[in-house]
């Protein structure tokens, strides 16, 4: 029996992304679509990849159009989920896309989003130390960020092994889906085909926090995040870039085996064989994790790279998967490793 | 009771794409994967979007390697599909992604590709009128050519309805996954990013001789067709921009029923409502097709895209859905009207 | 002794192109720059590629900030420029960048832009018959638009020698760039790569009647044109594929012969071998036009396929060219045939 | 009087950008032009944008054909360049635009390129300290390696401001010119569009020594560097994201202070206005340099980001730059800041 499942904010990139997966989810029915200023319009308009769901016509966002339903995903912008959340009733499994309930630390929350914290909810990072029993049988889950799901993959095996200096240095790039539906002059096509751009350089975007407190979670001690993230020609993913320096006694071999160990029986990262690199387009559209590792013992650090699809594992899939985990269902349900390329 | 499903050549771009399809196919279970000058490789160092094949090794195309399986794909370069096709005997279904069995007259195969007609094989383009009742049961198929797709379905209701004089102008727009995995200097990144191109002018291209043969027998009489392929800067997707003269009497509301009845009860075919223009993202990655029609009443003449993927619909969706007529499974099986998008 | 130009509309991608190459001509000298709503704005923020002129602030677009130039170009949206040339008087050379004194059809006019005819000005295409003579000595200049430019060039030989049926059928595939810098949901760099898509199908397209004015000037006779302007994965560039059917006697020599004459002596337009077809990427930041012909005589018609750049060739580039003739400068001056490739 | 200068390896992107820039330099007559493999060729089919040298034909690579030239650029596969200087003796200015020369320490070169060090030429990155004196009136250049010319303008400054400990983390992008024209399965349209990729990772990219080597120069102390490229979809272009530990009592004020004190007076690099990002889309087939910097507090990091055009700035236009000096000429002659953009 399917449970009946109704996604708030339809029409940006991660809702059209969600429903995609939920299209092949052989345990979902989907019910409600709302939207704000795109409601009473088609979703052919709006999502014209998603040709089963051309027909349906998106509501309001309202208590009434979500009422009724078993999973209720908001892909809202920050700061609009807890409203919400709150008149959906505690019986309702409730998945935030955006960032409203990630952080446990409400200084950390007021100083990059300027404005009172709602709370923090069961972060749906499963392959995190204790990231699965936090989520089986919650009703409500806060979706990682694109980006810290990247990083916090690339870098917690070396801090939980202990291998790795609390100071981490993240360059990732993104695809400009990450950068949402909303024109903006910088986001046309002309100003990103054939540019490469950062932004949020020095330590100001909203994901370091993230990424701070899941990477200093599994190193037991404070870690600093030196994060600069990019903006990359390409509509999906992220290719993160993390390194830190090695701890004393660290050698190639003790970084690769703390990451086969972490990785050993996770479903959706992938150590890749030795002397292959992972890339964006190999994820493309799935939910799979390219991870690979490398001692530069010249520099003395520990190099990790990541790749995911910021759409799939980085919000869509990765909401899927923590339903699934709160559902009881299969992990992988509805998910797949395999992407679409060339 | 899954069939057992070989695949030889199956390191290339259509190979892959065969691959990722049959990966999620109920009925279909992966066997032999073949290649020749990459056999004894990984299928993780080739096709390393495939998680789930990684560690599968690619075998010589042999007849041995071929041997015991229910279907045979053949994703072969232009010429070798007969000599392999004649070793694994009439039970089995052949399905090839190559040219060799497409066109029915031997003066025009061997005018286009310079060698001795190996024969023609049922046709795997079903939308076509009588092209059902062609490949059920049927233990060959030859995959249509992924242009002559595109153009196939844009123009042959015209054809087939008596509204379009018998002359077609098409330019075609194909992802440079269409040219093949072989690196070859105009096809690096550095040249095609940024680039559109033409090739194949004036007539030359492999591909018309099959789209003629189309739209002739839709028409009832011999269509010519000028056909103009370029080179995108884009991985995949085909958009063929199709037109000829009206016939006298033609109308906007004539043109429009016509493929509303061609289409009508396609699952893969959708005529989009007036106002919506196709475009080749809204189908990556999926077997749909999106079509829009025009009567240009200034310049007399029928106007009619139609968006592809050109992996997909264009070669290995097509093969898909061919094998499953043949095989009496739903037609629909593995198969998906679901782009990944953006 | 430098001329002194205004350029009016300076934020834009047409504006910062002309600003690109007026930087570089020796007989410039920049005057004002003007915007509306950037007006106040350092250049550097809004053409960062400008590095010289990165401390210049727009002024409003007003009479006054006009005032005190020997050019003015306008590169204002359509319909604006009337009113800003009344008030610059007639000793001055205004060149206008926008749409506004393209036609000499007011009928055309109003039935393609809704709004009264403002009038026509010496047309801006120095390579049609008669198009230098139009422009010596000139106070005014109406610029071609790009599609115009694009397909007239590649069409007015066959025409002007009586060489193709006067029913001419163009696919034109245009960089975003050409959509302007105004950002809108289907320009985002997450919508246009990786897919083409076309717009302004079945005789919609404003540079419809531009294209059928040039060309029936050329043929002394009405011809129709059914174009279809498609939008694709690249920043600048236009590929007109463009075909007319052959007249009766018509050869591939005396097709090849008509274009050697016509462009023998042209500075910027380059018939290519026979062989070597247009690429976009040939001219990327050129004033060059590339073309090339092909006789289908399966067929029965003339191909022929031209690449400009849209901003340079296209608007700006075809500016500054039109400039030079006027003010009896070499043509030439400023403007480079050699692009920018890879 | 012009100088005379011959191109070897005029096929090439680095070759082929060499020549584009040669072609406006008001100093520079362009002589002989070599390949190997594609001897005998039309530059006009290897370089389809140079227009103006269509008809130049390609002759071998010989000590005659380079013979009674001014100054010869070797832009020749790594290890080619000594033996062709050898032969054209001392009066004649050679540009190496090769990694040959680059390095002072033979058992870097011998470690990184397995092959016998050819020796140490002057160094043509004139922004270094010390860099214009040591290449006034010098017969030899060693032009630097693209990624060395983005890191150490990014982070020379802060080095030898003493700003900075002696441990940077270098991750930078960079277009597919950078991999060159040779045709491999990775560098394909088909493969780099969509994708980001690093290659190199751990500290075997032979650019490593050569950053080193600048760096630590400015240091006086030996400094490491952790160095990931990654391979970014779009043709050229270099973002390079740099940073080191900042040393006790270092302020924003201060590290912003050295950077303007280094570039007040440099034509070609540019510190943004705060605020202001580099982008590789502004420096497009420019010769400019954007820098800009933050100081992270949180993590105790100088974040240093820099933009150049990897085969303008970063090869061809360094190599033009270096050979004006080498001459006596004006340092800018023939080269711009203006890039091409959108």
């Amino acid at each position: 029996m399917a449970v009946r499942a109704a996604v708030a904010g339809a029409s940006g990139y991660a809702g059209g992304e969600l429903l995609r997966l939920l299209l092949t989810h052989p345990g979902v029915e989907i019910g409600a679509l709302t939207g704000n200023s795109n409601a009473g319009q088609r979703l052919g308009a709006l999502q014209p990849h998603l040709l089963p769901l051309a027909d349906r016509v998106l509501e309001p966002t309202t208590p009434e159009a979500l009422a009724g339903h078993d999973v209720v995903f908001l892909a809202l912008p920050h700061g609009q989920s807890a409203a919400v959340a709150e008149q959906l009733g505690d019986e309702v499994l409730v998945i935030d896309m955006g960032a409203d309930f990630r952080l446990e630390d409400a200084a950390d929350w007021e100083a990059f989003y300027g404005s009172p914290h709602a709370g923090t909810w069961p972060y749906g990072l499963p392959e995190l130390p204790g990231g699965r029993a936090a989520l089986e049988g919650s009703k409500r889950v806060a979706v990682p960020g694109c980006y810290p799901t990247a990083v916090s993959l690339a870098l917690f095996p070396a801090y939980a092994a202990g291998l790795a200096e609390a100071e981490a240095v993240v360059v990732a790039a993104s695809g400009t889906s990450g950068a949402g539906k909303s024109p903006k002059p910088h986001l046309l096509g002309s100003e990103v085909m054939g540019s490469m751009a950062p932004y949020g350089v020095g330590g100001g975007h909203r994901h370091t926090p993230e990424m701070i407190q899941n990477l200093s979670a599994a190193a037991g001690e404070r870690v600093t995040v030196s994060f600069t993230p990019t903006l990359a020609p390409m509509p999906r993913g992220i290719l993160a870039t993390c390194s830190a320096k090695a701890k004393p006694g660290v050698t190639a071999e003790s970084v690769r085996a703390a990451y086969e160990k972490a990785y050993a029986d996770e479903p959706f990262v992938r150590l890749l064989p030795e002397g292959q690199w992972p890339a964006t387009a190999s994820v493309y559209g799935s939910n799979a994790v390219q991870v690979q590792v490398a001692h530069d013992t010249a520099a003395g650090r520990i190099v990790v790279i990541s790749a995911i699809d910021n759409l799939t594992k980085g919000t869509a899939g990765g909401a899927v998967q923590s339903m699934n985990i709160a559902l009881g269902l299969d992990e992988t349900t509805g998910l797949s490793t395999i992407g679409v390329a060339p």
